[in-house]
């Protein structure tokens, strides 16, 4: 049993966060104590912030769906399987897995040209979207004909839709494994 | 009655989408056979996409929540209102209302200080949130206690919570409404 993702600890994360309020009090606290011995300076500028994308870096370059719903929508009308993707922009696991997946070409041109993807920081209502509990990272698929492929499975027996960095290719044969639709006509 | 927003038209809008894929088509059948007579340029290279932002242009500086589920957990734990604003990319009404929103400097400035924000392009399940249709441009409140404020209204009895560019000082006054909560206690 190897711990490859991160579980949502609510809790932890909100000290965090917390932590991260505090830090940002004292730096400009510090800030302001230092320019005060020169009243001439510019005021402190409030950064500019950088528009969230729908991407995420998971790859820029892809078409990403909005909402489950919508990826749902998506995926029947267009015929075409669909990838969700459960991460967390504080979970190292996450991070490492996205730069694994947004540099590897064959999965992205699959990813392109075949699916309709989505990704998710927040988990929806659908309980089998999470077969095996709500860690992250988890990549599941759901076949047009909208059902979710809970046979397609990572190579963790503790956490059966987490991938690592090292699993691309097992990740690339599960893509063409979903490609292969439950219910070929319309 | 004015008519200030557009409707969900499905089929009117795959067949102007299927004129969009026609005339890239035609585009490409043109550029590919300008190239003809020129056998030494470079290959016609594919035009690289644009990152879509969770703002899609409604406030680029603003923080957005990304699904319904999110927002309304947001909502709850921050006790702030939600704003949720129903849109089309392909509508002129919503484009020009988004226009005047994201130029709307006290605008901007109450959301990003007060508001847990939305925009959506695909409608949700809940049936509080299309009180009297599912046109866009449609601009609704969710109170932290997570009740939706049907009762915040723009000027168009057709469409109760379509909104104008010149609209802009009512929904700023809907928006101050909308921070005086139902229930003030956590």
């Amino acid at each position: 049993m190897v711990n490859v993702s991160c579980l949502r600890l609510a809790g932890k994360q909100k000290a965090a966060m917390m932590m991260k309020g505090l830090m940002s009090v004292l730096l400009v606290l510090v800030a302001v104590s230092s320019s005060w011995g020169k009243p001439d300076k510019q005021p402190i500028k409030k950064e500019k912030r950088v528009p969230q994308t729908l991407s995420r870096g998971w790859g820029d370059e892809l078409i990403w769906t909005q909402t489950y719903e919508e990826a749902l929508f998506r995926a029947q009308t267009n015929n075409k399987p669909l990838m969700v993707i459960f991460h967390l922009e504080e979970c190292p696991h996450s991070l490492a897995l996205k730069k694994a997946f947004a540099n590897h070409k064959e999965i992205q041109k699959l990813a392109d040209e075949d699916f309709i993807l989505l990704n998710l920081v927040f988990e929806t209502t659908d309980k089998h979207l999470y077969p095996d509990g709500q860690y992250v990272p988890r990549i599941l698929f759901v076949d047009p004909s909208l059902t979710v492929r809970a046979d397609i499975t990572g190579r963790y027996a503790n956490r059966l839709y987490a991938y690592e960095p090292t699993d691309m290719n097992l990740l690339l044969t599960n893509m063409q494994k979903a490609k292969k639709l439950l219910k070929t006509e319309l």
